[in-house]
């Protein structure tokens, strides 16, 4: 309040109330709203989601659009896994720096199946269980790749399909200038072997909470990364998961529409090796890390 | 529109309208808004973060507040752990029904250690790294819990001490009517050896990121609890995670002052066996299962 005052103007005033507003509202959303859970609704009397008003369901998954379809290999056991819980759990970290090694198909296939793999469907189409948790079984994300440098896939743009555990070849050719824009300049992104674009489809979630849907979909896709973290941990591979998506020049690359299926959420993932692992480290070099107490 | 116009009144119009404005904020909420990343923000021009504007940094964790302190182990290596990580993965599920059995002191120091584990310090208590990412390593999040049938445990509620790894005893006695409320009748949920239950401190993340940090904490959250049932499968628990979090009656449980700090997430743990596995599955056996493409 102090420097308010000192700093003078009504404007300035203004400004500060608007950022403390907008704090507020952003704190507010992360908690569950008090009504929502009540059986009838004083915000809204009478309101009932989509699901209980008996409208139709929407797809589980999207369909493909005629592109070309490959089937993703998924005898996992015959990769190198790390098979100590303990050790994968423990070396999970942000990776940046990756090396030139392409990646085998098989190992971009256990991270889609670890992310988003459908493991049964229940009922007639009414939910996927899959490899992650999320609200209601809903679901209601979409992962897209640049591929740049995957063994048995041209570089290009596509679609994973989890009803097929295949990709759909959305478009030829992958554009440095696309990721670096898409994903707000983080360069270090543009030595990935591929970039995952998680999009959220909202109405599949709304259709069951409605107006409650949305600060599920943010905690049920960092369920989806964290998977990712522990696949890539398991398998060798190094991610960093990247909050900071330009949604409409990722939406360009996906040709998706903005707000009935956006992209919000990344995560570049490359191969890595004990000199880059050793390069990322330097980077932090001027800082002694401790010892944490938890440690095993 | 046909059903508006049908059902006449301006009351109702403009509730629908209402409606639709919240949807829609909802998910504008999850995207990144543009102009976070640019250089000069043309929302709030010359906007800095109190980190830009070097204010001091809040502590990387909550201090004691008096409580009796009980050190966890951390000898993970002795206990029985699944360590196929296909198998981990793949047999994560949601559990909701447990048995009566107690869990070790070693497996709730397990599940502490795999979702907020301290493996390192950085800098001059700048940041932890820990066994989950977190936006700019701030780890905003503080985790409770309501003990109920854990061995070497009075029952009660406790607050998890990352920086020592210990748990500090908050108050003695737990309230099944507490725990229904606080998880909006979710009554499965008093069977559960430990609910765990996770704040935040939103000015940890504020700090850094400003009026740009709510939607990563939600993301960061997603985190946490995947991590909790990875370990869950791989340590033979059951968890379910539950966003439906009564924040008010949760941060009386265990004194948060409601906007610094307060409670938004939760996940109840508890011993699985074959019986309960199978009452689990009984409760949708009038839905035919179908097995998933992209099943190893």
């Amino acid at each position: 309040m102090q420097e308010q005052i000192l700093n003078g103007t009504a404007a300035q005033s203004a400004r500060e109330e608007e950022i403390r507003r907008i704090i507020q509202a952003g704190r507010d959303f992360i908690k569950m709203p008090p009504e929502a859970e009540e059986e009838e609704n004083d915000a809204f009397p009478g309101y009932k989601t989509d699901q209980e008003q008996k409208k139709q369901q929407p797809p589980l998954y999207k369909r493909a659009s005629g592109g070309r379809v490959t089937p993703l290999p998924s005898d996992y056991g015959s990769l190198a896994l790390n098979n100590s819980i303990l050790s994968v759990i423990f070396a999970r970290k942000s990776s940046r720096i990756y090396t030139d090694e392409p990646i085998t198909l098989l190992q971009l296939s256990f991270l889609l199946w670890a992310t988003q793999g459908v493991k049964s469907i229940r009922g007639n189409n009414y939910a996927t269980l899959r490899t992650v948790p999320c609200g209601g079984a809903r679901h209601e994300f979409e992962c897209y790749l640049a591929v740049r440098n995957v063994e048995g896939l041209v570089p290009g743009y596509y679609h994973y399909m989890p009803d097929r555990h295949a990709l759909e070849l959305l478009s030829e050719g992958c554009q440095d200038d696309d990721i670096n824009a898409s994903l707000c300049g983080q360069r270090w992104a543009l030595k990935a072997n591929v970039v995952m674009y998680y999009s959220v489809i909202p109405y599949r979630a709304e259709w069951r909470y409605g107006i409650y849907a949305h600060r599920t979909i943010l905690i049920d896709a960092g369920h989806i990364t964290e998977n990712l973290y522990i696949a890539c941990s398991a398998s060798g591979l190094g991610t960093c998961a990247v909050a900071a998506v330009d949604t409409a020049v990722s939406d360009r690359m996906f040709a998706l529409d903005g707000n009935e299926e956006y992209i919000f959420y990344a995560a570049p993932v490359g191969t890595v090796s004990p000199v880059s692992e050793k390069e990322e480290a330097e980077i932090y070099a001027f800082l002694k890390d401790e010892k944490g107490a938890a440690s095993p």
